[in-house]
């Protein structure tokens, strides 16, 4: 783990920088631990939506091997528009999914967007995420930062590699060195007319090493946002070198509350943790 | 000016959206009218530095014939690094601006970036800007559009149409009205090497005007980042039809705290001023 | 104009890099001067369908003040079938390009694809086009060059600066030193849903001023592809500093057999010209 | 293999559409299959040079396990200078290339870029290779398509996968059914500053599987240019499902006249070909 030096503010050396070869930065959330010599598997429904479900989801992908626990209760959406199904549970919903990751030992992270919410939900979670939209949101990098909790900070589907490593340097300067990046996709002008709006840069997954010594985990969920994509570029993932993953998994994906399209049901998770598994072997990590 | 009808909110219908041909929202600030027959003007520094050149800019560009004034006091950087000439002023640098606007009955603009600050920022703005990189942190849209002053919404360099008249909806939704939309360029692969980072993209102006209602006016000098392009482009925005354009403005440029590549000086100001005015008549717009 | 020297080439300065301050390049055909004093308007359909249509275009857009005519007798489409309306005339189609601008004393530009037809093109052309698609086919490039006659280089919409310059070279590297750029759209991430493919860079015609001493004009036909968009990128085009436009102009529009979205109608067109007229002015040209 | 029916032409549905799940298009190049159970490498330098380095590189990734050799004589550069090591050595550079494949029993690819130079290059090379800057060159793949060999087509870096799927048709239009397609990145706004110019989209892999039948590889040499990213981005592509790969591979990557910061050594080559194999295996795939 890295200390900030008085002599590193000094200099405006970037504190996530990589300064020599070998400098890698693991983060510990209960037991799993990104950066170290397994990859970090976080799942879970994009939104919580009941009790019953929430459970049933938890379990299902703690049997499949999962380390984490993923589900919003707070959720961004372009327009504000939250009827029937859109609907977010909030407080409550951050209840539920902090009693899921009880009841199945896995560890939960959920999204933080306004700062005056930080303590409550720093209270219910193991692991806090900073998502794409808010990436530059300064305020909020800075509260959450000095709430102490691990950070998962999203990367803004118009950043820049370079745009992304300054928000994880708020954090740090702030004080947290918790701080575990995850890339989700960015606008390009090639997936037009036939697919998605965002492609997944796995090339940063390398950038990332080359230039800093924080973790980086992928998102092949919200970064594909069709089903059919999401096992290829998972595998991708931990192909070239990422920490881990971060994937929407539902009981009937297609009832999901948010963003049906894209979640994985119980068997296509549980047979790509396999082939992940395997993937991790070839690269020298284990799963 | 629309209102929200409980039947729009009910047929889902995006209040910002364009339903019938010819029908225009304009935005009153002072004397200033956005949307209406004339284009409107706001120059000013991009941070407010200290009371005797806050108020001889405010003075330079109301001789010129700019219709607001702009001030920053707090300034969003990539890397939380303010030491020397980035530092920022904050409330004592609102209370600059607000004087400097008195003194030459021009009235101010300035960014919010923090949801707990907007109140306070309120009483020294006559209109609150929201930056390009919390175009989507709807906690501070929601909080800003209560607050009941005009706003001024710019577009995250990463933002589709759709994204940015989102925004906007959250405003509507919540109760403001007295929203102006600005272009501030966007990331594009073509610029590299030679070029700055973003490329302004002028055709939004028409597509803006297709689709929603909304006045919209161009920023310039953030979108460029280099003082040559700043009069062509600004010139260019008044040709496609822009209800404005908020441009920076120093004393001395090569100077300036903040971003002193592309600020004008006096001089090139008015120079600009005098080009606009005539674009403006050309395409049946006052100055 | 610039000649190329032995020295150049030994020092591998790029032929087409502006050097000193005020060093611009004009480029003549005709009576139309690329460069020069005032902006050269390009006007004609996009395709050549028939003789009485081309000469009524023709009459039609001189009457209007443009100083060239353009037509299209060879049309690059995305997929190979040019059943019912996309046929398009080839040779024949040239001869009765060049009789209209015969007869109306307007030298005519048209698109080559086809390294083996660049000699029959230009027997018929006073200016060739290298379309979008074709800047980087290098064989071309040399073959064009090698013809004598002006060229047209269209950017390619993936192309930054520095490949567009590049394209340039090759033809004065092949000593054609009658050049004019043309900026026609690049793709970019930003518009998709509600906007058209491509954004119109107007940024890069500064840059070009900037890099190269070559002249620059804008297609805001085919960059925006909607009819209700070009008279407001013609107008900023020119209000930027471009040296001129090419639009596609049709007697009746929606008829067209290529691109019937985006061309301008007579009345359309000859509103534009005074606008374009008018905001030449302003920047110091004539038109 | 897909046949061209009278009725596909007449209905223009595009030959290149997948029309039935489980149907996929193989294409045999001598012992390799594209498509098939196994996936194809392809290596070997990205310019001859020499006879003697030409056959050490052959053999060198023969001896790995490679099913392919590729080589360029024609070079498309950005700028028309070809002087000290740019220089390329055009059809004796053909003959090398030939003549290393026949004495280790690899096929051959090689690109042309002039459609005159077709039948020439087509007599020396057991596949053509359609570059990313003449993907769209209607002309050139026209002729390609006649000359009979199979053809490996690159994607332009500003094409979408529509663009791409069009330049296919042609060739199948033109009675070429043995087309394979390489991804080879794409331009894109986030990867400047600290990253190449290109980030390559390994999401389009199971995009082109939704949409079409043809085998599609990745060239994750020239997408990244960097030899540090080459490795992981070829592991990935592997996991996410593509076919194949082409690869830079020479005996002293510092030293290589074209491109050396990509290529990767005997050893590392070696050593990749080891993972793909495993990751292969993984995905359901020999190597």
């Amino acid at each position: 783990m890295k200390d900030i030096s008085a002599a590193d503010l000094e200099n405006n050396i970037p504190l996530v920088a990589r300064r020599h070869e070998g400098h890698a930065t693991t983060v510990r959330v209960g037991p799993a631990e990104f950066g170290g010599s397994g990859i970090v598997v976080i799942a879970g429904p994009c939104a919580v939506e009941n009790e019953e479900l929430m459970l049933d989801i938890a379990r299902a992908v703690k049997r499949a091997g999962a380390h984490m626990l993923r589900g919003g209760a707070f959720k961004p959406l372009t327009f504000p528009y939250r009827r029937g199904s859109m609907m977010e549970l909030g407080m409550p919903g951050l209840a539920l999914l902090q009693q899921a990751g009880k009841e199945t030992g896995l560890p939960v992270v959920t999204e933080v967007m306004d700062v005056r919410a930080v303590g409550a939900v720093a209270e219910h979670a193991d692991m806090l995420q900073i998502g794409a939209r808010n990436m530059s949101n300064f305020p909020l990098l800075i509260e959450v930062a000095k709430a102490g909790k691990p950070i998962l900070l999203k990367r803004h589907f118009g950043a820049s590699l370079r745009d992304w490593l300054g928000a994880a340097e708020y954090l740090y300067y702030h004080g947290n060195t918790q701080v575990v990046l995850c890339e989700r996709g960015v606008v390009a002008p090639h997936t037009h007319e036939v697919t998605s709006r965002f492609i997944v840069d796995l090339q940063v997954v390398p950038a990332v090493r080359e230039y800093s010594h924080l973790p980086v985990i992928v998102d092949p969920s919200h970064s594909t946002f069709k089903r059919k994509y999401v096992a290829p570029i998972a595998r991708g993932a931990i192909a070239v070198g990422a920490d881990g993953i971060i994937i929407d998994v539902h009981r009937e994906p297609e009832k999901a509350a948010v963003d049906p399209l894209q979640a994985l049901d119980y068997e296509a998770f549980g047979a790509l943790m396999g082939e992940m598994r395997a993937i991790a072997a070839v690269v020298g990590r284990t799963a």
